[in-house]
């Protein structure tokens, strides 16, 4: 929604086209040298910041409608959104009050207040996505509602609207979760890239450290990477090997899965 | 529901008490000497079977209802109830038209017929929740619209209504993911087993074999089980080990994760 007009319309004829009780949040993971963080806009009228959202159009699929919310929040498109939980079981999950106040705040740009009746006061459960992407090849363009956008490191991200404290932790957790079952990295990395690199991005996501050469032993050994006879010159003293994805073996894995324990 | 009285209510007042669009199916996984198996209900006057399931109400979370649900239709309570996914993409979850026909063909057993605008009738999106039993330990109860239930054999599964095969695949793979996180067993093996107990636990679910000797060092390695000065007596040539699971050592895995390649 990008004009007053297009806002009005949503108010009054949404829920023709919507289906009520339930929403989307997309948690979008940005990684770049060393660094976690996550995607925040702040809706018109807020102080605090929340996750993208929005609703699933009655004619659309589930997951049609996460790429779509994604892209009118962020103008961000072409992202492997997962779909990883439905949240229904919190207080704010319960309630309408909440939800109706933070509509109204938000609604206040446009001069609308919402009745206790209306489609967008009622419960609502969520059903989050997540993504993770190289935040420095990502464009955000916030909608007509939403003031402002940021990238926080996880560590520094404050009380939340909702639930989305919740929903963030849910979505890091399986992150780290497929990080032993899936490989990452092939947009998260140079396509030739260090072992010190690709050892730090597992690190971070996983946010915690590990052996490294154990690390790189398990890699070579189920064939996702391989090293190549090339160095990277980074000083006088320090050169070290790269390495590339073996991308047949690295497909193979992301559709069978592979077991990584470290 | 378990009168007719009960079933027009629910058909004349549902909406009010439920939210409509979303309901909840139940993938109950039962495990009993090397048979994995699931439990399927047969509506009134169906002849395809179906997962137990039903609506959320608007005054529970979703945990809660996942937990009701189970037990109206089947009369089970007390499992681990795990929500995996919400099944919104495929053309059942798409269109109203199967949705109604099937509850029509239910409900002919008490006289009454849907009409398009009933909400009943409406495009319904599913969130699955899957748990894993020793099927000899649940009695099954059906309700009044089922006419019958039955543990089938994955493989002995036929096509089901709406999406339920893509339910119980999906089910599947995340059952078989999680087992590389997370311990299972306690619940599914006597309190004292042998390694070939557990092993073929591991593998009825995995559905593939691999090395019981490896699987056995892995398992004591995580600090999962340990061997007791104990044998069992199956005949006058074998008496293997017997082993039990280390609680404590097991409740952290629960909680925190633990990586079992093999």
């Amino acid at each position: 929604m990008n004009t007053r007009q297009e806002v009005l319309d949503f108010v009054k004829n949404g829920h023709t086209r919507f289906l009520p009780h339930l929403s989307i949040d997309c948690v979008i993971f940005g990684y770049h040298a060393h660094q976690l963080k996550i995607l925040l806009i702040r809706h018109h009228g807020h102080e605090k910041w929340s996750l993208p959202g929005g609703y699933i159009a009655r004619d659309e699929t589930l997951t049609q409608a996460a790429h779509r919310i994604l892209a009118e929040k962020t103008q961000i498109t072409d992202l492997f959104l997962q779909q990883f939980y439905v949240f229904g079981d919190s207080v704010v999950r319960m309630s309408r009050i909440e939800t109706q106040q933070t509509h109204n705040t938000t609604f206040a740009k446009v001069g609308v207040t919402l009745g206790d009746n209306h489609w967008l006061s009622e419960r609502t459960l969520s059903i989050g996505y997540y993504a993770l992407v190289d935040y420095l090849d990502v464009v955000v363009t916030p909608e007509f509602l939403v003031d402002g956008f940021c990238w926080l490191e996880i560590k520094e991200i404050p009380p939340l609207e909702y639930d989305h404290n919740e929903i963030i932790a849910k979505a890091l957790a399986t992150l780290r979760s497929q990080i032993y079952q899936q490989p990452i990295g092939y947009s998260l990395l140079p396509e030739k890239f260090t072992l010190p690199e690709i050892h730090a991005l597992y690190e971070t996501i996983l946010g915690k450290q590990f052996d490294r050469r154990n690390f790189r032993k398990k890699l070579l050994t189920l064939g996702l990477i391989r090293q190549l006879d090339e160095q990277k010159r980074i000083g006088p003293h320090r050169s070290p090997f790269l390495y590339e994805f073996d991308l047949e073996n690295y497909r193979k894995a992301l559709e069978e899965g592979s077991v990584l324990a470290f």
